[in-house]
């Protein structure tokens, strides 16, 4: 299987784990089809709405370019959702970060398998 | 170009217009590849969030079936989105229908040009 096809994988999973805790979730068309900014997942409860950034990796750091946190943060504002970044490192259960808890470098963010164990939240900590 | 494309091609002149009055809004990954409901369009200001089913046709009446309209109520209330179907018929813009609005028969919900031409909602009275 392609990393492209894991990733829409674990994507559906995640969409999957929402709808079981009673939210409304669904993945967006690919966004490298559209001139404009799109998470990769957007999910509601009717009282949050969150636009989430997804990856998948086998490393144990990833990283989340400006121009797609920058991205984000603007759909957020326009359509009213909170942005997060979320990674699912292999055999791990997905993390989630806000913008501001998402290391910046010089060029990037990065979250790394060890930050997302020590203070990461997981999809029961996010819907919480 | 296939009837599909023509739709994908639609929708992307939809989101692009949702984004021209300043409203946030994207496509939905193939609405057949997932076994959850999902509107093919969402759309929100931070104040309203619109689901919308959206259908093309060169036809004067456009059917959307029971299943559809249930699947997209279904998807609005989890996520707190208004259940909206839209309909673009050939050289007329997107008109849109409350599900209260597209007349019920025992097989679907009909919509036809007559009807959007003459009670039909166009994009700016949605979002005034």
């Amino acid at each position: 299987m392609s990393h492209k096809s894991r990733g829409i994988n674990a994507e559906r999973d995640l969409i999957h784990k929402f709808w079981e805790t009673g939210w409304g979730a669904m993945r967006a068309a690919g966004s490298g089809s559209s001139q404009f900014p799109s998470p990769d997942v957007i999910a509601s409860n009717n009282v949050r709405t969150l636009a989430i950034e997804c990856k998948l990796t086998t490393a144990t750091r990833q990283y989340f370019s400006k121009k797609e946190v920058k991205e984000l943060v603007y759909f957020a504002e326009k359509f009213g959702a909170e942005p997060w970044l979320a990674v699912k490192f292999f055999r791990e259960e997905w993390y989630f970060f806000s913008i501001d808890d998402a290391k910046e470098t010089s060029a990037n963010h990065v979250i790394t398998l060890e930050q997302a164990k020590s203070r990461g939240m997981t999809l029961t900590d996010l819907v919480a």
